[in-house]
């Protein structure tokens, strides 16, 4: 199985669009841009709707649904919304189908079906919710309104790759309310947290949190947060954002309160989300050209065993201890699996779970039932040793903590490794070519000058980091003054 | 704010309707047949979710997830299917939106981006899901392939209600693929005992199963499986369905195996599904002109405490033997709210949290504190009692679970005391008019006949129900033959 995979220095792209496939996590669909999320792919993304579903209520969210489709007149309603998303997008034009009278067995869009207005698939769904925003709120004590929903939503790309550009994907998007404008920047910060918190903890993804400039900004938003990543290759991948959207929205759909002196205002909104893209985070910061790597917090399986057996006295000998194992580990909240197949060899099931990403590996055979040992394997290091039998559940639990604590610190070294500083442009395109990863640069703060270096290098504005220091110097590629280093880079 | 609720004897619909949005499940939305789940209704849904989800998991099957568009060319594969839904269906031709330059701030679609080949939005997934599978069958050895799929589907309704009937609603669609017929069969038999335990234990809403007739059959299936509720205004409501699809799909899509003696053969399918609508049986089966009425198994908060007081001396002691109490209570897995609001009088609160259906309120004030006691009133039958604060939590876990049971026998008793027994046309129609609910009568297997009947009184065959006894008669309406009774019924 994996031994058919292209390794990451052969053609890193090639690579990541084979273990999607290979490692049974999604694959192109019959429509155009849309995939299939497979079960083991979805069992990846279950777990993290999990955790982010119950840090959302942590901090005081409900969920909710909305409608699937939006009127095209309440996207034109917030102007720049519309500039930012309506345009690639799918439309809904028609609502029946008929037999097609000149092709017998072929169904036809029925013309007399027309819809008086056009009905656009959601991109996002600030337009729909702050239109049903309007009729919920009409004092202060209805607010805040702190709501989340899980949806598919839909972008017509052009160009699309397995999670990280689809044309449908899953995403959960909160929509806030709020009275005052630093209780709405308070909700859009407190997000960014919550995302970097699960990307850290969860994902073992290290993140940059920061700000957005106004180019790479939500179209409706005032200010936009966002986490960053960076994969292997040396690419940055925003992870999430959050947006404050100021009174945009409220303003568009006339959503006002009467404070507590009973004077009229608009309301203050924020929005965030996550989605399927996710995924692809994961996929292309663990994994090795083994295949998948998974942090055990989020593995389906956290611990497979393979019994290792010449006759069938041996497997039964192995199936009963295992059992008791099994028992134990699952006590501890370990999700284990005996891959007890007698119709594949061990190499065989050794390799298929290596292609996986099952964070540990227990093989047991007829020495280890005597010796009264396991052989325990770990996924991210592809290390090995014999553990006696007595407490190894305590010791596999440990050991899923530490591949999830080693996980998380081999992804920021590599990371703090990649953010270089560079005070030419010269240097700039060097690093950007030779080693990739974050830039960190002087900017002279204009739009002009991004779209230059974006036209020049191909790398943007990933974000002004919120921990940056204040520093004097002058812009990489104008030389003009600026207050302080961006990073730039090139981005997935 | 109860006091404004239309009454069941005034006009059930009217009732239903209204509930439904003051006790904040759901409302409509600016989209045509859309509606808006609002929190309350949502956490109703995911705790039905969470449930569902765990009984198919624990039966084997695991959530994946497919595209939400079906190409027209996948409808027209499999014709039965393309009969039975794709003719109303919201369909997408276009995939770009541009500024109208005849109407500055307007969008228009933008003729230049129509899709080469439509797209429907899925009314339901069997064509993209078998088109997928074919890719993943070859062998037995891939067989059974059990999977389900929590979605929103669309499907054009002219007449909308709240939950019961929209255009889009949110649903889970089970679709296996098995090497036998008697497997498919078996699997198609199971989800509707799984269909049926979740109904009864945590619905508290008795059930029939039973079999469809060939008119009431979902289009693609050989035998549908169902599940049949009775609302309390006389009239039936499908719950569930389980379809048994024979090879219809397989041949469709051509998804073929190699058998252990190598041979090729076409798998065989089952496809199963409940919806939102559930929410609809929920609200109609126990609520009353009171409002809402929540079984303890699906009530977002079990128990609410009302604090009874004059001075702010009186509110904090009554607040910190409260939390005492819902420390308690929540060691005991009870969810439980403490409205402390200061806004809002007693009275209020009470109207309130009947109105949302909370199955168990406690209230507090000085006298109780001073002789140790809580006031606990159920929702369901209104009562009160005065109960000592010594292990009041048991108290109350037990409460739940009588309330839960007594849910369940009120609701069977109900319901066998409206399944009559008729033995003439004229019976069946004064049944029908004066009593309602289901009506057992002889029928002589013509899908004529029952169209007949449903023409004359609008009851149609709800099912054969499973436990039906065999028993010779002659056909209500035609007199001729018949082997056994069915189940007649106005529906939703």
């Amino acid at each position: 199985m994996s031994k058919n995979l292209t390794t990451r220095a052969e053609d890193y792209s090639k690579w990541y669009n084979e273990l999607v496939v290979k490692a049974d996590l999604a694959e192109n669909s019959g429509v155009r841009g849309c995939m299939v999320i497979k079960p083991y792919g979805y069992a990846i993304w279950e777990k993290m709707q999990a955790q982010l579903d119950k840090m959302f209520k942590e901090t005081g969210h409900e969920n909710a649904y909305f409608p699937l489709f939006v009127p095209k007149s309440m996207f034109e309603a917030e102007e720049k919304n519309a500039e930012g998303f309506a345009k690639e997008c799918a439309i809904v034009t028609h609502y029946r189908l008929k037999n097609d009278e000149n092709n017998p067995g072929k169904l036809m869009v029925d013309p007399n079906a027309k819809l008086e207005e056009e009905l656009i698939v959601r991109p996002t769904s600030e337009a729909i919710i702050w239109s049903t925003y309007k009729g919920w709120v009409q004092s202060y004590r209805d607010l805040p309104l702190l709501i989340n929903q899980w949806a598919n939503v839909v972008r017509w790309e052009m160009r699309t790759r397995l999670f990280l550009r689809t044309a449908e994907f899953l995403w959960q998007e909160g929509h806030t309310a709020h009275a005052t404008r630093e209780e709405a920047i308070e909700e859009s910060e407190k997000m960014m947290h919550v995302y970097a918190e699960f990307a850290q903890e969860f994902m073992a993804i290290p993140v940059v949190k920061g700000l957005k400039t106004e180019t790479e900004r939500f179209a409706g938003a005032e200010e936009t947060y966002c986490i960053e990543a960076l994969m292997q290759d040396g690419k940055a991948l925003q992870a999430g954002t959050s947006h404050f959207l100021g009174q945009n929205f409220a303003k568009a759909f006339d959503v006002k309160f009467a404070n507590k002196e009973g004077k009229q205002e608009y309301v203050w909104g924020t929005s965030w989300g996550v989605s399927t893209r996710l995924m692809g985070a994961l996929v292309m910061t663990h994994s090795d050209d083994k295949g998948l790597v998974l942090p055990p917090n989020l593995a389906p399986i956290q611990v497979v065993i393979v019994p290792i057996y010449r006759t069938e006295e041996q497997f039964d000998a192995i199936s009963e201890q295992v059992n008791g194992l099994m028992t134990e580990l699952k006590k501890l909240g370990v999700s284990v699996k005996f891959d007890n197949r007698d119709t594949q060899k061990p190499g065989f099931k050794f390799a298929e779970w290596e292609l996986k990403g099952v964070p540990v590996r227990i093989a047991v055979g007829p020495n280890d039932l005597e010796n009264g040992t396991y052989e325990v394997a770990r996924r991210d290091n592809l290390s090995k040793e014999v553990v006696s039998k007595e407490g190894i559940e305590v010791y596999i639990q440990n050991l899923l903590k530490r591949i999830q604590s080693d996980l998380f610190t081999n992804a920021l070294n590599y990371r703090d490794s990649h953010i270089t500083e560079v005070n030419s442009f010269e240097e700039f395109k060097e690093v950007l070519e030779t080693k990739g990863g974050f830039i960190s640069a002087h900017w002279d703060g204009t739009a002009e000058t991004e779209e230059k270096i974006k036209d020049l290098t191909k790398a943007t504005i990933r974000c002004i980091a919120l921990n940056r220091v204040e520093e004097a110097g002058s812009c990489v590629l104008t030389g003009n003054s600026s207050n302080g280093r961006v990073l730039f880079a090139k981005a997935y």
